[in-house]
């Protein structure tokens, strides 16, 4: 069955949005009486029906809906510098997704070189991703933002960021499972010392990610996966 | 300081590799007395000045060599099936390598589709992914492999397979961090009834990776992360 994502699935019916209904009836040419399936990217599946497929759009009847518990225990937000290669960074978004993440932000640092990274992209990446691992849950995924931006934030309580200078205590270590978690990720370069410090005080411990130096994606996915297993265990 | 891949780091001067070589003199045109870093993917690093440089080779004189302590207390083998497009099989490479792996044997099973894979791009992968991580090893990369053959072997004693169907106790509760382990990964579609029962017969035990369904690709790199990581707790 195909799986579709629509925001909206309160209603008897409802209309998918532009690119989904695009891919239902100019791709797949799904015919009306169909049945197929939706994701609303919060926690509710639901099972529909074809009603109208036109250029216009294509609504479903809803025959049922289920609304998942939650996945996890606690939260997982990563704050990612964005990488060079944007396709970097679509990677990690898609591995992070199938994995499990709630929020990600890409993160303007000190030493970030991209400026423009495109958010509409990325958002298409989740989408896919979530449909892939036919996930219910959509994180959200933030514009380009700076560490000052982010900082004056209210964050999770528990605050990590990756840094390879100096001697700190493992992810492994440190992550305690049951508590929401914001974990910072630096550039190629790291961050720097200025913004360690800054982070430290705002409640962020420094950690270790293993032994070898790894690329911003690889730290961050690993940072993902452990944290998010860590709370399936 | 450039670095390049020479497996064979003994001896007052060393040749490189045609492809090393190549990259050293032709395209980075590296001259006569320039120090370069080597690695020999075995466990040692080694500083030297480029001897001679032409069309036939290069040579490089060695001035000190270090011989590094094993990252890990257990050995990681990872077996997984090929994925449908090469270029998620070589993510997997670089980012295994990246996080830590001793050997890789691409699995041919039941559900497996693709016959043939290019295992000297991936020999490639792992090589510019060592040295991107500035590591001194380098995992073995098996030719494709039946289950048949692999099972055949004298594996590793703590025996593990992703497996989807059913319940089972996760990867997260059944590794143990200081043992030997292997762990096979399925494709698309995941192992066979039949093949997971001949797994149980010679010692492995099914897990389940977190609640998600997961790539191929996906799955074997949360488990290298998992493994990798807990090792170095």
């Amino acid at each position: 069955m195909h799986l579709f994502h629509c925001p909206d699935l309160l209603g008897a019916s409802v209309e998918l949005p532009e690119e989904e209904a695009h891919h239902a009836t100019a791709v797949l040419r799904l015919a009306v009486g169909t049945r197929i399936g939706l994701l609303d990217g919060a926690g509710t599946k639901a099972a529909g029906e074809i009603e109208s497929a036109s250029k216009k759009g294509c609504t479903v009847r809803i025959l049922e809906r289920v609304v998942l518990p939650a996945e996890r225990s606690a939260r997982i937000h990563l704050a990612v510098a964005p990488t060079k290669q944007m396709d970097r960074y679509e990677w990690f978004v898609e591995k992070a997704v199938e994995i499990g993440v709630d929020r990600i932000t890409p993160l303007i640092t000190d030493r970030t070189e991209r400026g423009k990274l495109r958010i509409d992209r990325l958002q298409r990446v989740a989408i896919s991703a979530m449909k892939q691992s036919q996930r219910a849950w959509l994180p959200r995924i933030d514009e380009l933002t700076t560490v000052k931006h982010l900082l004056q934030e209210d964050l999770a309580p528990q605050r990590l960021f990756g840094w390879c200078e100096g001697e700190h205590r493992s992810l492994m270590e440190r992550y305690t499972p049951s508590i929401d978690t914001v974990v910072l990720i630096g550039p190629e370069g790291d961050f720097t010392p200025e913004e360690a410090a800054t982070f430290r005080n705002t409640g962020f411990h420094a950690v270790s990610i293993g032994a070898a130096r790894l690329r911003t994606e690889t730290a961050a996915l690993a940072v993902c996966t452990w944290i998010s297993l860590a709370q399936q265990r």
